[in-house]
């Protein structure tokens, strides 16, 4: 760790935070300079967290050489993880493709849209049960009973199934029923429910926060696999900016520093990403390309009626038509589809 | 509202449509134009939510003419809305003073900074005993010993408490020792939360998410009231941009926005909202200025030592400046402190 | 055009502004509202503008139904544009790439960096002579004498040249040593040298600003475009968000979008658009995946010497393997390299 | 400098970095670690820029110790600077405003709002001739034929005057007419514009770009006065944010931080900032309480017909009004009006 002192800081003050530094075991350093005087900790930084040093009234700045992430760090874990999804692997060389509506609207809904996806050729099955929508008066979900329904097309279609859970109340139940669960965006940081999946082993899609930065990302990962489940996937889903003409800014960027910096795999859901229809074809295509492991995407038996997110969500031909012209592309990076 | 058709779209298309209008009891208009068609849909345009016309394949857009929130709306409810936290009013012409730390640590230094709050005449006390951290290996609040020792100090000082409040199945027991809830900004979207504040009558201070609009936040407002509790306080406390000289930006054009369009008070929290001790004092004033009906202020008897946020709590001393400093730009808003 | 009235207008109100309406020769329409009234005008709404009704105090917002722009829009021109850089394509079935050094800073280094990229197989070969630089102290560019070397390395290397142009006083000195023009993200909205540049009949590499939305690039395109130069070349180059993980946010939704609504090709620059060397290669390809019709690719013979972007500059050899790793991305695009 | 190694990098390459460093006249350091071995530079570390350590690939990161500028600084000069405009001065105790019409549109527009702005107490008159617009089918401005009108109405009212320059080919042309120079948004990082500007002795007002942080404002001020013009007034004037209540998200932070971190005087441009008439007054009196040093404020005799920013435009009663409200927050905080 380097911190850099104010100006107005006098030897004796430096000597104080070495001496702090070298208490908890850290090799300090001392670097006067022109104009500041630069001290250095040699070892663990994160250790030093309990000293504060960022409240110090004579720090101008402190900064970290190590990241603040240890379980989800590829120094730590230079292998690829591969996390199951029912039978179905997420990382490594097969393209994973999770498919299905927005919400659980009704079991015909749901079972045709289930068909749908299996007969294009996805891998796994989505459906939210609960939805956290930003109007008290629009459609929030079937809640258990969408669960209920969700397991049966999963059931029909052996499709291994994921699902939103919004709360730690509700992980017994959400873990009954699913295969995955899905933590969406405004929950990244919803530390209660990252501990409460922490103790679960079924696998977790943890969807970046609107304006979450890829550390932040990194970090909520941490908080579920310090809590002692490793099967942790992650999910870029766009961040809030200043265009609109998009309903997000899908941030592709972050798939290769998800890559260079995590074992994890992380998979990439054109459909919030954009929140127009015709663009998920070719965002998913750059997914594809840009090194993801994988896609979200909301296929519904008939968008024109859907309780949400219709105008984003693909009509079953044009979910079959993305599968065929996603080959090439899944091929050209080198993995199977 | 108004419907914009896509070019390709028939003038039977247009009808169907206009039939769906009219079935739901709105007078529909029909507007052929040289280049597109465009609807209108007179009355009240929320019914028109289960249409899900943004979801049509022949509609470019949709435009509502109306606000998406009614409880909160001033044009609903013209005259301002006086909150009582304890028996302090927040809203009207008193400007109202939350301080306290970040977090409860300790007995000791939850009471040495409630009293050094009172004694500069803040008017309410704040401390957290749940935090939510964005890193696993960060403090993360002494919980419901923390609500004790909050309890105490409010006690003690006289001055009526708030404090976050992390997941719906914490409501019951926060509302036992404290007169207020805060939600913090990760949680402004948690909707089972907002729903559970909804059926408690104790104010709640609702935050301003880092990727929240101001619209936002007036839905998240709405929920809370829709589901009975109309004591809702608004507070600004920066959201999420490029620039990073500040932890974040704090937007005080929200003021004079929400005092427009909301009935609701609104507080200014400029400790989060800068990051950065000593930029907390003319940010506050600037929070008066532009209207702020009170401010949330971290304060900490020994920032130093502080174990969250020390970086931007104030030193005793200095909010007892803050406080002096803040009386004649008070008065200049023709206000009372 | 919609136009919203405030609830406070009357039905004289808007008498008064449905006749500068049909002043005009729209076809005016009166909606009144239960709560607002609301004005619609058909026909070409952009002779509106001189009726400044954003600005009326009575009108609570105008809402356009066409776009603003009109001669980039692909409902003005369908078919796609193939503009002529020397004599290679950008756009339609060819996939073109821009390949060459930040900046010219010496002979030796651009023709080694020229013959470099040709080897590999790029298709044209940038290189600025004059930098806009952030700060006064850095490298500004070696102003003609650099475009006399660029001209050499492209008369040497048979490549076609681009480079950045500053203002408007330098495209009359660019246009006699260079194939195409580059205008740089700091002065997408230098209206001047738009409006200059719109003189000259060489094509104009058109990037994105920093807080441009992709409606912004639209419009500076149109400024070339009116003034009598149809050869635009748009360039998206990243974003300025909160996300500090890289240099800028490459937006690659702006591809599919800028695909439907407009004509004119589009490159994507994935150097500027995410500053790290070693994600250039995987967003390169994502930007062949999702759409775009060429690349702007820095390369430079020997990046750990070099005066400016560096970090982001690949070694002749990275961009070798590129160029070959390219290929089955191009051609599962339909596309030939 | 603090340099962060990659863990690939050798006790070689470490030794080779530390050779370079020592070769520059500064004094290295040597800190293995446990993860990472990071090097430190001690001295002038500009002087380091001539190695471009960023691109070098064994360097994982490089933190700069002190600001990349110095001449705005107020480390190298704590003194408050006073700029004078015409005979006014901003700066120091006094409290200056700035106000007039968006652009100047006619003789009669130009004198009606330069009476009423000085009948309300304005100290200087600003007026654009020369009108960046986003759209090519928007007003210019009057060009030449404004300034003349400006300075007209400059010597008629007794108010010093300023006005937009868009080039460097213009500087001349303005400086003979105006009194202060002001670089728009759209132009900050015109460095072409801004070494220009460095060559004449009128003062400059310097508008923050909407995509630009703190420090890019700093360093594009530190261009005009590296090349000998030390005359610069800083402006805020709104970014470039998600939220869209408002045209820009007016950024007050960054008022004490550049007080903090620079002599220079600044202001705030509330017009822009909000882009919303009635939110004008509250965010301009925020701005004194926060610590400005003046205002720029668009008013016009008739906004109804302006031809820009007439929705931002304050009525000629209005801006009366705020300047009698303004006074108590002048004197709240201890200057002068």
């Amino acid at each position: 760790m380097i911190i850099v002192l104010k100006p107005i800081a006098t030897r004796q003050d430096a000597d104080e935070i070495i001496a702090q530094i070298a208490s908890l075991g850290l090799k300090p350093l001392y670097m006067p300079g022109t104009e500041r005087t630069v001290l250095g900790a040699i070892g663990d930084e994160r250790v030093l967290a309990g000293l504060h040093l960022e409240s110090h009234p004579l720090v101008e700045r402190i900064t970290p050489i190590l990241t603040p992430y240890k379980l989800v760090s590829r120094e730590m874990h230079p292998a690829d993880t591969i996390v199951m999804v029912g039978g179905v692997p997420v990382g490594g060389k097969h393209f994973t493709v999770i498919a299905g509506p927005c919400a659980v609207e009704s079991r015909e809904q749901m079972l045709a849209s289930a068909q749908a996806v299996k007969d294009a050729g996805a891998h796994c099955l989505r459906g939210g049960a609960y939805k956290p929508r930003s109007s008290p008066y629009s459609f929030q979900g079937l809640g258990v009973k969408g669960l209920h329904i969700l397991h049966d097309a999963s059931e029909k279609t052996g499709l291994p199934s994921a699902t939103e859970v919004l709360e730690a109340a509700d992980v017994g139940t959400v873990e009954r029923w699913a295969d995955a669960f899905q933590v969406g965006a405004r929950n990244m940081q919803n530390f209660r429910l990252l501990t409460r999946l922490g103790q679960s082993q079924k696998p977790v899609i943890l969807k970046r926060g609107m304006a979450a930065t890829v550390e932040d990302l990194l970090l909520a990962a941490e908080y579920i696999i310090a809590e002692g489940n490793p099967n942790v996937i992650l999910c870029e889903r766009g961040i809030r900016t200043f265009e609109t003409a998009t309903r997000n800014t899908l941030d592709l960027n972050a798939i290769p520093y998800i890559k260079q910096h995590s074992h994890l795999p992380v998979v990439v859901d054109p459909s919030h990403g954009t929140g127009v229809r015709e663009f998920v074809a070719p965002m998913a295509k750059a997914a594809v390309a840009c090194g993801a492991d994988g896609l979200l995407i909301e296929v519904h038996n008939n968008p024109k009626v859907a309780l949400s997110d219709g105008k984003q969500s693909l009509y079953p031909d044009q979910f079959a038509r993305l599968m065929r012209e996603l080959r090439p592309f899944v091929e050209a990076a080198g993995r199977t589809l």
